[in-house]
């Protein structure tokens, strides 16, 4: 069923005309009277239309949308080479990040700043609004990138369960962390991967430091843009998101 | 650490030399005396070694490899689009997975056969192996093809645990299927997943009579190349395994 975000809701039995790239959109999926569309206001709340003889698309009562995970999942990112960060930000969107931040570390190669960075970001919101679409998500996860590996730290250490994944770590893991049948699941998650060339160890200890759980993702060692997507669907699961 | 595949161990203490693929591999990661690489059988056994000052390496006492999990897992993707099968097979391997076989279904777009198939099953197999050395992996998880879905379904009803995600069911989950805390857990399991179109109705009626348990991946609905990667993540994070 077809998806579009829009700003405000058409008042529930009035029809409604889509506009600029949702115009577009819904002129390649080539609608047909009769057929069901969804509205969904980014705040995970869907309103359920059925298109009209005339195009328009006329309103039902307003519902939540079932896709949004209790749990909101930060994903931080450390730039990666490449086109890898559109790849990960289209599949964390998929998977029901709440949103992707990237930030610079020591091994980054990659490292975006400026109108370059700018561009990226809209890029990459764009890519995050078409998978939330797709996926039926509830909200457009918002991609945004902060200046330096402290200030990740600081914003991402504020969850509630804080991780970064290390390929080095070999005791901590999720499962400890996220004990099957535990009193209270976390609210709210943060976590944290490195870039191809991974984490110094002076950086893993400044993310100690900072209140970060250093974690593993078990004994195969996982490419850059392979886990956090990994991470994300194992809290998930665990946390009976899927 | 590098990580070559081998066909044959080397004596313990006796010094080896690398041939073919992986000589220019070891070529190209400049390796130095004293530096420590890993041989590998591909059955799962491991021989650390110490890189000698004329290049040769020093083979110690074989120990079984820590990364091969203890569940055989069979990712059954239809062949999709593009390069898709290319991003599954990799992240496949790096996540766990045991073999990836690819299958024909009613929605494929792509449908390799004679040449241009055995061009494909060649290039993938290559894949398969790199991601198995830079994962640490014990074993190289072959990628093979079925030539029909009836076949595909014969075969990958045959697992202990035969699973086939569907977009549209909406009440089996993974977690009733793996309960934590089971007796025993699943010594085999089969994933299987469609095309980008998804699979018909009557697909899903005849898998359902080959043994397959039909199963959600939750409310977001995921693309063709996310869904059996999630789903291999969740099954190993739910068997322990990661």
């Amino acid at each position: 069923m077809a998806r579009f975000f829009v700003d405000e809701f058409p008042a529930e039995g009035t029809e409604y005309s889509l506009t600029g790239e949702n115009a577009d959109h819904a002129r390649v999926l080539r609608l047909r009277p009769g057929e069901e569309v969804t509205l969904c206001d980014g705040k995970g709340t869907d309103c359920p239309c059925t298109v009209q003889p005339g195009g328009g698309l006329l309103a039902g009562a307003p519902v939540p949308c079932p896709a949004e995970p209790a749990v909101r999942v930060s994903v931080w990112i450390a730039f990666p080479k490449g086109d890898k960060a559109e790849h990960v930000i289209q599949k964390a969107v998929e998977l029901g990040a709440a949103e992707i931040v990237l930030f610079p570390s020591r091994c980054c190669v990659s490292r975006p700043e400026g109108k370059a960075l700018k561009n990226k970001l809209e890029r990459w919101q764009k890519i995050a609004r078409s998978a939330a679409e797709q996926s039926r998500r509830g909200i457009i996860p918002p991609v945004r990138a902060v200046e330096s590996y402290a200030e990740a730290l600081t914003q991402a250490a504020g969850a509630e369960l804080p991780i970064l994944f290390y390929e080095n770590e070999e005791k901590l893991g999720l499962r400890e962390l996220l004990p099957p049948g535990a009193a209270a699941a976390p609210k709210g998650v943060s976590l944290m991967t490195g870039p191809e060339g991974g984490f110094t160890e002076e950086e893993i200890a400044r993310a100690r430091a900072a209140g970060m759980r250093i974690c593993t993702l078990g004994p195969r060692i996982l490419r850059c843009e392979t886990a956090p997507l990994a991470g994300l669907t194992a809290v998930m699961y665990a946390l009976g998101e899927m």
